[in-house]
């Protein structure tokens, strides 16, 4: 059976688990979401591209930003000045959760893929303001998408804005404990909220979970858009903590790094041999996608995809 | 010995105690505090007012306002919606606590004598907007303390409204939970860094500790300011958390309802007998005044003041 | 309407609250009991005493002993002593929390009213062994009560030792912490699940309560058993911690200190005035007498019983 | 360079790093190590083996008997049946941490890499009483290591049964909620103070590595010691958890499935091209060898090794 037939007969497979999922809710735009949608697109080292279901369709990217907003911040400051401000523990808790009590926050107590972390890394692009800073998010993810028309979904951020009070308290939790130093706090969440409202399709994320996968490099041309070390540095944190509380599961199940947005995107890497994007907006109780976690998983044991 | 020699006596054993402590620094307002001072004003049943040391000066009211804040709630609310919003369990955690992490906020885990209670309580008091909301506070602040000059410190309200970012923070998970409804957060913010920025002196304390001692009635006069119910309640929730954590320790070895406030005031309540209020700002790590507590402890042991 | 009519009149009306509660069943000794039980005995510093409903049933005392091994531990070793050794906050959590996960145990995390905590009461009572610690105990449970013939339930005894796994949880942690020095844990352990096991009734209760209402009196011989500085000790605990983490909405309701157990007792302390005993044991959730609360509740407002 | 030559320059590179560590002393056999050993053995898959230091040097494997407790109870039971026992999530706490306070402690909640995951791993492995099931796993150690001379360091074992209070707490919390079911605690946890005091030396680390890298093939003889699909899943859980709460770190350092223990050893498995055993006494705040930590970073850099 070739690659196409694979993947065709994988998602009516794993189609029926999205009746296990809901779509996101928390905002209306989201809830519009198509709770049956699945869709796949595979992006191969040999430059070869495969996909089924509803790999065309536009959706939010959501968390699936979280790696790019990393490399931006790597690409700006070099690892040590990253790494000393954002911690690369898994945090053992939901992704908005406020891991803080009774305690001092400190950068080690926080992860580029949970919210607080990742407005974090929000302070770290360079740029003389919120907008300056998530227009070279938007060029960058282009850019690594191979895509120049990806575009902010200008309704999902405005309700993003509207309705995010929990990121606005993560917010002001960083700015007390010197983690957003100079800058707006509001400033510093509205470049964040835009971020989450980048609307992509299944092959983008696979074409940039491509250059994750070949460590930097453009598929095709070869060229290089950032170091090795970055991938290295980004994938890593995928493995241990880009499927929200998932992921341990995942890396037993599926076994490569990957990031998933409640928007129903999941972004996998298979170093050096294939990005994936997959969408599937029917959510488990984690956030992840329900049927593209299956097909990942399906897909995985066929192909031995595990890195461990 | 009679009364004004008593507490002249024990204020001149108990000022070494204030060695021990440290003048709050978090705005500048409060640093410019001299660790030094020590006062203390009776009120008693018998219409007669003892007092010694710097009983005179002013002093921000800051978590003093808390017990008035609930008080105001009440009267306005009822017992009942006021009891349904606001929880009234010891939190077993500092006064500025996250109670929140993994798990949904209810109006269980607030409590009125820690920040985030005393926020959502500003949304409790009935006024227009947040400005009309704090003048009916302050007018029954100045009603209970029998002081019609007591007024805002316009220097602390401002300095309070530019750093307080954790109250900040824990107003928008108020907004996220639903526990300010309609509200604007910053407006719920600007009435509490206002409530909190009331200036007061010793015999401000005093008077209103007395009312609450008298379960609702004025000195001399007799006449009743609010419900003896909502004496008891406030009374309660003082004895179990009117001293930060340090709670228990202070009913164990003073034993009647009291609270305290960082800018170094502790407003103490014997029911039927007396209002007492202490001015001393140098605190201990639970914020409470180091020399105030003393104080107030050998007064209860020379004049048998323990409820318990 | 005098004292007897009103105890009758109440009892009855609380009565059908029990269908509100649960008998306590992780053991089957205490799923035995009987749901609809409600019984009340209050004993006045005039000597006189009333009594209504089931006050001749007998229970196992359970959490109402916390209270005894506290004032044991105080009578052998002092205030200061013991002060030093078990904390007097309240934790906020329940009654069988471990409070310790990232952070090394101190005494102050502990509370006297929760298992940890009265755990290490039994180390600090005089005794060559667990059990000659358990006869002191049991001889001063006796003398609280004016009752020689109250005696260990040997049939719960055995129960809570054999199922009492989560208590054997905490005298570990409590060893690794340091807070059991000498002694063998499964032998203080030992102590505390027979100190759980004295089997009372709501008159026992009752007279325990004046004891500690009298601050250290026996009824009638008005002999002292105590310092009355050990019974401000306790009662200010017990209006702080009595009733698990339902001690805040008690304090604001009934507004005295009191101790609750599974085994459906209250003991409340009306400082000066009265001892009561209730026994009733559908419980709520927090593991309080249902229908016992609302009979307090009811007294405390017909008789201004509140402290505060 | 050749590999030999590699592997010494680098020792004597991070040799200095000892320094900076700490021996453990919580039992006296540990603090009896030498804090500037530094030992490495690599064994890869073409057959060739290289080594430098003190790699012959015995040691107690501690925490690295985890992954070989998780691989006996999935060869004795399947991944299904040890899945729904033991979760696989990071816990983002310390190896010892008590991951349960106010609310009901679920397999979920667990994780096989930290102690309490481990010891009800040891009710999983199949045999009459805990000395058989220790004996088994012996057995799979050895065959792991190709080597059958290894064995029990007796003095360690006792030594960790006499002072392992906070793992007799822990056993007596999993016997609580349900998770050491027909077991006697006692013997639970004396089977897992056993497997926790097997002596081995750096060479055996590399066998074991070696087994998990070829996915469950013995070195030369390609004999099939277990299913690849365990591989997967203990190679997993390493990566995400194997470090304690210096695992991220390590990922983004490094970049392969690793275990660590106090003993100093650290056992690091390259998927497809080698096992790698350290040996290093001086451990960082964490719990890890500092100088081994340095000298696999850099090893992977070097070599390429990491799998991200």
């Amino acid at each position: 059976m070739d690659m196409e037939e694979l993947l065709e007969q994988l998602l009516e497979e794993c189609r029926p688990y999205t009746q296990e999922g809901k779509v996101a809710t928390y905002i209306p735009e989201l809830a519009k979401g198509n709770r049956e949608d699945l869709g796949i697109y595979v992006l191969r080292s040999d430059g070869r591209h495969y996909q089924a279901g509803d790999y065309k369709k536009r959706f939010t990217i959501q968390s699936v930003v979280k790696p790019i907003l990393l490399l931006q911040a790597l690409m700006d400051n070099g690892k040590d000045f990253v790494r000393a401000r954002v911690g690369v523990e898994a945090t053992g808790k939901p992704f908005d959760a406020i891991n803080v009590t009774d305690q001092t926050l400190l950068s080690e107590h926080i992860n580029p893929m949970v919210n607080m972390g990742a407005i974090a890394m929000c302070t770290l692009i360079k740029g003389k303001n919120g907008e300056e800073r998530f227009q070279r998010l938007l060029e960058l993810t282009r850019a690594l998408a191979g895509d120049p028309e990806i575009a902010l979904d200008e309704a999902v951020y405005l309700s993003e804005k509207r309705t995010g009070n929990k990121n606005r308290a993560l917010g002001f939790l960083l700015k007390t404990y010197g983690m957003i130093e100079d800058d707006d706090v509001e400033e510093v969440l509205d470049c964040y909220f835009k971020a989450c409202s980048i609307s992509v399709n299944s092959k983008n994320l696979a074409n940039i979970g491509y250059v994750l996968a070949s460590r930097g490099k453009r598929p095709q041309t070869e060229e290089r858009i950032f170091p090795s070390a970055y991938a290295h540095y980004v994938n890593a944190i995928l493995a241990t903590c880009g499927m929200y509380d998932g992921s341990g599961d995942f890396a037993v199940k599926v076994g490569v790094p990957a990031k998933s947005g409640v928007g129903g995107g999941i972004m996998a890497v298979v170093p050096t041999r294939m990005g994936i994007g997959i969408f599937g907006p029917a959510l488990d109780g984690k956030g992840n996608s329900v049927a593209g976690i299956r097909l990942l998983e399906q897909l995985s044991q066929q192909m031995y995809l595990s890195i461990f």
